[in-house]
């Protein structure tokens, strides 16, 4: 890892928590429908409306709330009150204004390698929630960019990369999902490290062990300071 | 105009058609809601709802779609049929799959300038509804960056520069709006161009005489061509 000069940090579940908002969100959501159909069948229905709307919609907070706002409409068979509606507008609005929390060793990791690297976020998601959560989060002082991505697959890392003038070789991404932050970016050459997160979105779940030499298991972010040279 | 080396344009209603297709969908939604508003009402009440929603769900489609909803349940006074909401739906997914239709001149424009300037795209809306459309615009190749901005704000002119490493005095912003395109960029010291489009979003229209060195207008896009040197 001698070679590295930019580190890219994932921001949802990386640097602060952000799908036990959602999950908490579609809690509420199935709750609203148990009347229609129990919490487990709801979730599912959630999830395949959200993965038909992806290509379309993109992913983020507005597009998990229309996804919720269709899913209501064919799960009540078109006969659910309107007000079940409104109170579905009402939790994303509840979920676009989660306060941010940072999570350990967040803030101490960034302040340390700040200076020795160039530091950078890599994030897909709503524009503006994003924004929004790097502000609200106090850490955008740390970072020389950042990129806010409509995907994380190998052709958008080329676009980040060139963005920000930077070879593979010389790359360190970081990030909780071995599919958006780890295999495309070893697939370009550049550095990866998987920092888990307890929770992760169903959608990016892989069933694969992924052995590279430029790949590394962190148990959080601190680690990054033992790992780097 | 001789010093300008980087030549931004705003998208929608510069390149290629917008406002048309957003009007299109919104006299659908006023139709759908002729039972309890007339047009004008239904209108007036959808701009006060994305006006209250602007600064949480930002600008593009799907915060579109996500008003339309809000609007619809609070205009049928909590007692729609709830199959409104799927209309609604589909008009928004209909809305996102618009063919883009360039302007006259673009495609001519963009090829000529390109090697004497360097082009970039500086558009703000939703992320994915952006990259598809500059994707299907298959004018992609005439740029060397795209920058997809959560506003269009002094602040966020200021990254804009900063990211394509320009200077403003070497920067020439094109575009439809003088609130969004050319207000903040004369205020940091950039060159502008206006090229009015027949329709504006109410939300873009601003009552003030503009009159600085560093102003143009022009009929369409192709003037640009006897503008710059």
């Amino acid at each position: 890892m001698d070679n590295i000069k930019t580190i890219a940090f994932d921001a949802d579940d990386t640097l602060w928590g952000n799908e036990p908002d959602f999950q908490e969100t579609e809690k509420k959501f199935c709750l609203l429908l148990e009347g229609y159909l129990p919490e487990g069948a709801v979730t599912k229905e959630l999830f395949r409306t959200e993965m038909q709307n992806l290509s379309l919609y993109g992913y983020g907070a507005k597009s998990f709330i229309l996804s919720m706002i269709e899913t209501l409409v064919r799960v009540t068979n078109n006969a659910g009150d309107i007000l079940l509606v409104n109170e579905v507008i009402r939790l994303g609005k509840e979920l676009l204004q989660k306060p941010v929390e940072l999570l350990d060793g967040v803030e101490e990791t960034l302040s340390e390698l700040n200076g020795c690297y160039r530091l950078v976020v890599a994030t897909k998601g709503d524009l503006l929630d994003q924004e929004r959560k790097l502000h609200n989060s106090g850490l955008g002082k740390y970072f020389h960019h950042i990129e806010i991505m409509s995907d994380k697959k190998k052709g958008n890392y080329v676009t980040l990369l060139k963005n920000i003038n930077c070879k593979a070789e010389n790359f360190l991404m970081v990030g909780n999902s071995l599919k958006s932050d780890v295999i495309p970016v070893l697939e370009l050459g550049g550095y990866t490290v998987h920092v888990p997160f307890h929770s992760t979105w169903a959608y990016e779940e892989i069933d694969r062990e992924i052995d590279s030499p430029k790949f590394l298991e962190a148990k959080n972010i601190a680690e990054l300071l033992k790992i780097l040279p």
